[in-house]
């Protein structure tokens, strides 16, 4: 995953990724009528909808943009319904040539870890191996440890997939537990950055960055610049720009003198871009994805520029 | 929840849950061969296999134990038709008076949090709330923090459904970052023990327990009891009982004065049983995990007794 994602950034000179999480409210009302009138207020419908939305956002990203990442959650809320858009997601994206990163924050012990590994690789059903899921790339949880890591771990080796582990998350919750410090001096979250540059040694591409990346919120501008200090080999997404406060600024000190080592990740702010937009009508929310993908896009060129000015 | 499950558990006088954690291998060939024919080796096929293996097991158990406790992630790694053979099987459990605690260990920023509460109180979908899960209670991961948590608590509040927050895991790597000391003595799985009582101060029912409760490892004896006399008020679901290593005398401990406070969860030891009974035919794998339950109640009964002598 690692070596086609950076090649997608370096074709479309650009280190960001669109977030596909689709709301109800973010709906446009014309694609709301539409589907409430097909299948009433059910979550099928919702689904659907969420599943046209995406497709039309990224048919309109596709050339702007290296990656997606869906947020399964979003999908999840609705069960069944919601997971087959999730996947069908996925699939219309790897199929657009864009990598998919999964954001499942999955994590448990070992058995169960392998279980949740089928996202990379897939489900053994008896004699055969069936795909059951679509993602190039998953987020998941440290919280269990190493055991529950290397299935992941594995799945990447066998199958040329990637992992993002949560080291510093973007909520403002998240120092609770990852900036407690440790009686050695450490802080939680630099801990968990050395294990998963562990977790990811023996699984380094040509540029020089592991399978296995971590999450680190564009909000903590100065543990992202020491996490990049600290993991040469750690590939960052960088979830928090824009809606939630991060800025190009704040995380040019994440990528690496060559420019590379993170992707910034936006969701609402492309993908609700047409209700912000003056004199956009609804119907052209996926023409303002693309503006606002472009806008994204040129806001990181030049602030990584101004960084080796 | 808490206050339903805690009565079950008085009205079988059996603190122990039937983890529902299916696999191809501990299929009966019967079982498999009836699938295979049917649907090819497909995702489907197990999927639909894995759902008649359940109800069977839950038909059988029904009498002995208050609660079964399906882990996603087994569901999961089959893709869609996974997912739809985990939500029957929380249904019909449901159906039978059994508590189910899906254990899905998600966790994620307070939007994305909201959105996996569905799990719990069910997704709007327009003007209405569908229910689109069908869990009593779910894990949840606490690395992210309070605002990942929130989400949970008020749908636990608003629909009388339990979380367990992971605390102390039952997995050997465990102990990676839980198990990290921190600058002011403490190790993190006691920080995080501590906030946990805290996201469930307001959510205490009629036993003295809260809606919020602790996973804790059978295989950890001595934190396990540190905890119980640290948290009061919190709740313990108890994996790693039987086959990952934990004994009726290791969470003897983790109960209260009363016998109340922890339910012991077991997997493979209650649906594979049948593999392990001499003369057992395999067609009698539900009989097999009826016995196997009532074992392991007795089994527990007795060293709950004997701590009371």
């Amino acid at each position: 995953m690692i070596d086609r994602l950076i090649e997608n950034i370096q074709k479309k000179n650009n280190p960001s990724v669109v977030g596909l999480d689709p709301t109800i409210a973010m709906m446009p009302e014309g694609l709301k009528k539409k589907y409430f009138e097909e299948y009433g207020e059910t979550a099928e419908g919702i689904a659907a909808m969420f599943e046209e939305f995406n497709r039309n956002i990224i048919d309109a990203v596709a050339d702007i943009v290296p990656a997606v990442k869906p947020q399964i959650a979003m999908y999840e809320k609705f069960g069944e319904s919601g997971i087959r858009a999730y996947n069908r997601t996925c699939r219309y994206a790897a199929e657009k040539g864009l990598t998919v990163i999964g954001d499942i924050k999955r994590g448990d012990i070992s058995s169960t870890a392998a279980a949740y590994a089928a996202h990379l690789d897939g489900a053994e059903t008896g004699s055969r191996r069936e795909a059951t899921w679509w993602e190039d790339s998953v987020t998941v949880n440290p919280y269990l440890g190493t055991d529950g890591i290397k299935p992941f771990t594995d799945a990447c080796a066998a199958a040329g997939k990637g992992i993002f582990v949560l080291v510093r998350t973007s909520n403002p919750s998240s120092s609770e537990i990852q900036m407690l410090e440790l009686a050695d001096g450490r802080k939680v979250y630099e801990a968990v950055g050395e294990l998963t540059a562990e977790w990811g040694s023996s699984l380094i591409g040509k540029f020089g960055y592991s399978e296995v990346g971590a999450v680190v919120g564009a909000t903590h501008k100065e543990e992202g610049e020491r996490l990049r200090a600290a993991l040469p080999h750690t590939f960052f997404l960088v979830p928090g720009y824009g809606a939630q406060g991060g800025t190009a600024e704040d995380v040019a000190g994440f990528f690496d003198a060559r420019g590379l080592g993170a992707i910034i990740s936006s969701s609402r702010g492309i993908t609700a871009a047409y209700r912000k937009m003056e004199g956009c009508g609804e119907e052209n929310y996926a023409d303002a994805a693309a503006a606002a993908a472009a806008e994204m896009r040129d806001t990181l060129r030049a602030a990584l520029a101004r960084r080796t000015e």
